[in-house]
């Protein structure tokens, strides 16, 4: 009997990389268009400084992923334009009509991907991993954004009760995207799973993937003091 | 007799530096802004990728440039702001219509504004004219325009009028913006005018400035083959 082909494991485990670090390199490119974006509406001038240099150190974790990339013998270019369109339904249903809905668009979305990225990269080589997670260590915009909406929120509960809403549709529209990229890019699929062996889930992986970001969700928000 | 009342000189000198540090501080920002907005129009990847890093550059610019303002004891967001509407009539009367404009717009206003920023640098101490001629010395932008647009203009002779035109345009408007600026703030006037002691030139300051930044621009445009 001929035994059935064996997958080149270790150019799977490669492209498989190459795959999450095209997705963290595209959403670091994005965070700056949004972070630079955010910095000429900031109503604060100090703002629209700490804003502009977020924007300018989302560049660099970029630039430091896509030498990664170069370094597993990927193509830069072409592994972060996959994710070219990923964004534009959910950029087109998730129009902000107000500085703060702005700023917590940012702070659920960059959560929720934040969140994923680093489910996923449990499943990779141990130094694309520490990059990845040290990438992801940035709190600064979250931060910022906690402090103004608290301000903003205290003692409004009409807006309090706005943003909760605008933060329940960010998340799930969020979560409709991470679940189309997971049907997508199977690579990333199997990353995101990749430590499932060690638990007794039940869950199918996507179901799993999805639970533990509404859980990571429900925890931001209530460092807002919003319902999630 | 009286002696006519010294004027405060170091006081003077200093507030002078802010004004011209205020100043290059604002137009760093502009180019952030306006780069990260050509980072997400560019046709090319690579393009973007490039612009991007340019925008992150001019924000580091700044903020050195907003610490040198500190140590002189003045207050950077105070002395950026001053500037905050200058470019507001500028960017009404030259939107661009396509991506080589929005590219000869960059190259021409950035390259009137760095030439009098350099000249206004030569009546500055010596650490913060130091300071000023390293933050205006990057020509990556320009190096990548004069590449994108003059392949863009070869054998293209419609595009070539046009963009010729666009560029007379541009200068005229930049111009303009300079004159206003040395009206409406006597220490700029006073920081371009420093080494006049040195020449013979008949002309009144402002229209030596304007002289010497038509000269520029001229030999800036004969580095794309345009007409000035």
């Amino acid at each position: 009997m001929t035994p059935a082909p064996v997958p080149d494991d270790a150019n799977r485990t490669t492209s498989d990389a190459v795959d999450l670090l095209g997705l963290v390199a595209h959403l670091e490119h994005v965070a700056f268009v949004r972070l630079a974006g955010d910095s000429t509406m900031a109503p604060d001038p100090g703002q629209r400084l700490a804003l502009s240099r977020f924007a300018a150190r989302a560049v660099e974790r970029r630039d430091r992923v896509l030498a990664r990339i170069e370094q597993l013998g990927g193509d830069p270019l072409v592994a972060m334009s996959r994710y070219e369109t990923m964004l534009d339904d959910f950029d087109t249903r998730t129009q902000p009509s107000t500085w703060w809905e702005r700023l917590l668009k940012g702070y659920v979305s960059f959560g929720v991907s934040d969140d994923f990225c680093r489910l996923a990269a449990a499943g990779l080589d141990e130094q694309s991993r520490a990059l990845v997670l040290e990438v992801l260590g940035d709190s600064s915009h979250a931060d910022l954004a906690v402090q103004a909406l608290e301000r903003a929120c205290t003692g409004d509960d009409a807006l309090t009760a706005r943003l909760a809403l605008w933060g329940r549709r960010l998340v799930g529209e969020s979560l409709g995207v991470v679940g189309r990229l997971l049907q997508q890019r199977p690579g990333l699929a199997r990353l995101a799973s990749a430590d499932d062996s060690a638990t007794t889930s039940p869950a199918t992986p996507p179901t799993k993937v999805l639970n533990e970001l509404t859980a990571e969700h429900t925890r931001r928000m209530s460092r807002l003091h919003l319902t999630a």
